[in-house]
């Protein structure tokens, strides 16, 4: 090897190692960027904040290709996806440049891009975006939202998706 | 009836339908109070916030028994769940004053509460403390780690525990 590599930082190796044994629920976020066109990406940190206003909040990396848009716009719409929707959850994970060419959408409220047959869609409306080190945390109220199709969930575990099952 | 009820908000409707099709990734959150006493919380909301540095999140409501804790404290332990802890995930979410009777565990890092028997565990130190509404989304830092008993993720999905499988 010719190449030197950074030292394995330990505390990011405890990270990676303790995550690679905690599974998450698989969503998809989307926005119109400036130009008014789809952006998305693949997210597995979208958790609730409480329904008493109703929130959500999801993580999203500052350099990543869909974070000029997210700090820049109002209103996103999540999707759960289902076992159904993995080559969706790959491809809005992968080029960026691609994730909407042969993918079935349609505008949706203030023209937002929703994804066909997920399994249910939020309408969200950004209420605060905390930036932290190379990521944020954007906090966002439900404001519409309907069921899609009904499915098994899809889930990221162990740097794959797999699905929930009963525990024997 | 007699009893009048509050009519329902349909956008908490939309949150609550949408999240029964997400399925979360089960953890408990533990600490010391002011009087040095465990204690402890399941929460579905943990999620990484990138490695560089190695950062996690997690929401607490600020409405709970361990929310005072939490929000004086400077460290925490994060320890992620199994099949074979789904009673103390249960036991982690019910009446705080029975957390840690019979519950196994012993001192850790800064004297934290480190449960036997999980999958992994992190040692985190807490960075910022974002108020939003009747919850907070903490985020922190990770500081130390290590594995514990490998066995499967315990998830959380439509108001139960299960586990993942392979998508058929």
């Amino acid at each position: 090897m010719t190449t030197s590599q950074e030292p394995l930082d330990p505390r990011a190796e405890a990270l990676r190692a303790s995550f690679r044994r905690h599974a998450s629920g698989v969503a998809v976020i989307t926005a119109l960027d400036a130009d008014g066109l789809p952006v998305g990406f693949t997210a597995t940190s979208v958790t609730s904040l409480g329904t008493n206003p109703p929130l959500v909040s999801f993580n999203v990396a500052r350099g990543s290709s869909t974070w000029p848009t997210i700090s820049n716009t109002k209103y996103v719409a999540l999707h759960t996806l289902g076992v159904e929707n993995r080559e969706l959850a790959i491809k809005m994970s992968q080029d960026h440049t691609k994730r909407f060419v042969e993918t079935d959408w349609s505008a949706g409220a203030f023209g937002l891009p929703v994804l066909a047959g997920v399994s249910s869609v939020l309408i969200l409306e950004i209420r605060e975006v905390v930036n932290v080190e190379l990521n944020a945390v954007v906090v966002a109220d439900v404001i519409d939202g309907f069921i899609g199709v009904e499915q098994r969930p899809l889930l990221y575990f162990q740097r794959g998706y797999v699905t929930a099952a009963e525990i024997d």
